[in-house]
């Protein structure tokens, strides 16, 4: 194992590819880019660790040690540019550029993400529309004309897609998994409540509202909850 | 501050909410809970932590580490027994109990939500749904019917709601946060892209697709996307 020099330091700018970067670290990295943007549409140009750390509730420390990852963005006691540092993580993030996204599964939920208009001023364009329903084929969805899966190869290389949303029921999630890493596609988007397998260098997120409630309930369990009746003050 | 004796243990069954565990950990028990159930679905009555890891994609000492917080669940070398940790962690999280939910906003997305099926075998059921919109109170979707926003208060207390899913336009979310924790909802699901500001005791969790796509691109940087058009092997 390579040993870093403890006083190790990545120039600003530097492609930081090969130093490993924690996945938490780059899960947080979009809520860095979202703050930093409503911070410079409130006209503020200058922040620091503890405003941020208090917007995206972590610790100050935690702040500085992720941006450490990337560079010296802040000077000691003078804080970060917020411009510049916005500038930075959307480049090392990837988000400088437009990326073509294809939908899988075009029931009430498809139909809900293909009319969401959040994708598009954050770069990413839903080009294509997939189902296996022969009555949805054809039809159109947020401006897009549903495609039958059997189309689903050619679109992905004329269209330029490197990202899908699976949005099809549980049952089908792996072979629809299965389907977009053979056609080349690198990142899956997954509302379905199954782990879905892919092999090394295909990523895949998942948008499970269950766990999400799941994690919360842990809080809550002292405060009160209907199966024993014991609810608090009303 | 208090110093934690090292040999310190927890006994199973022991209410640990006075241990300090990370919201990181409590944020991946609910993964735990899902590949257990699995497991046992599988007929599979012992794991470990390699085994475990593996499906959630974390090193066995994470898993380790993290059960470890809540007490000997392993005993070294035996592994896990399944069904013992199942019940234990859905005691921990409070998933033992049944949870009334209110659902707020019912465009597309709220739509969804209301009919997904996957709230209440886990033991959330959705109780009751609100719209500012006067066109649509007193439709029934998902066999809910509509009630206007004025109407939640009474209907929060009288269903013993606790949580609610936050499925409203963005310039109202804040706004409609602020009436749940009033009436005091402690738990909130937030669909929306903006960062909604709650009192200490309520805890928020978002579902944001567009930060999941972000945490993706990072990895597909130079596996190519079409702004530059160098794009992969086609």
């Amino acid at each position: 194992m390579a040993t870093i020099p403890r006083d190790f330091n990545v120039a600003p700018g530097t492609s930081v590819s090969a130093l490993e970067v924690p996945e938490v670290v780059i899960d947080r990295l979009p809520q860095y880019v979202r703050t930093l943007t409503q911070l410079l549409e409130e006209g503020i140009e200058v922040t620091n660790s503890q405003q941020l750390g208090a917007q995206l509730q972590v610790t100050p420390a935690q702040i500085r040690k992720d941006l450490s990852y990337f560079g010296r963005f802040g000077k000691q006691g003078r804080g970060y540019r917020v411009r510049h540092l916005l500038t930075e993580l959307k480049q090392i993030l990837g988000l400088d550029a437009e990326w073509n996204v294809a939908v899988i599964g075009v029931g009430r939920l498809g139909n809900a993400i293909l009319n969401y208009p959040g994708f598009n001023p954050d770069g990413f364009h839903l080009v294509a529309a997939f189902d296996n329903n022969p009555d949805n084929v054809g039809k159109e969805v947020g401006g897009i004309a549903i495609q039958p899966m059997n189309a689903l190869a050619d679109t992905v290389t004329s269209r330029d897609i490197t990202i899908a949303i699976v949005a099809v029921p549980s049952a089908h999630t792996q072979s629809v998994v299965d389907q977009l890493v053979a056609c080349g596609v690198r990142a899956i988007l997954n509302y379905t409540p199954i782990n879905a397998q892919v092999p090394p260098g295909v990523r895949v997120r998942s948008i499970d509202p269950v766990l999400a409630l799941q994690s919360m309930t842990y809080y809550l369990a002292d405060q009160g909850h209907t199966a024993n009746g014991h609810q608090g003050a009303d």
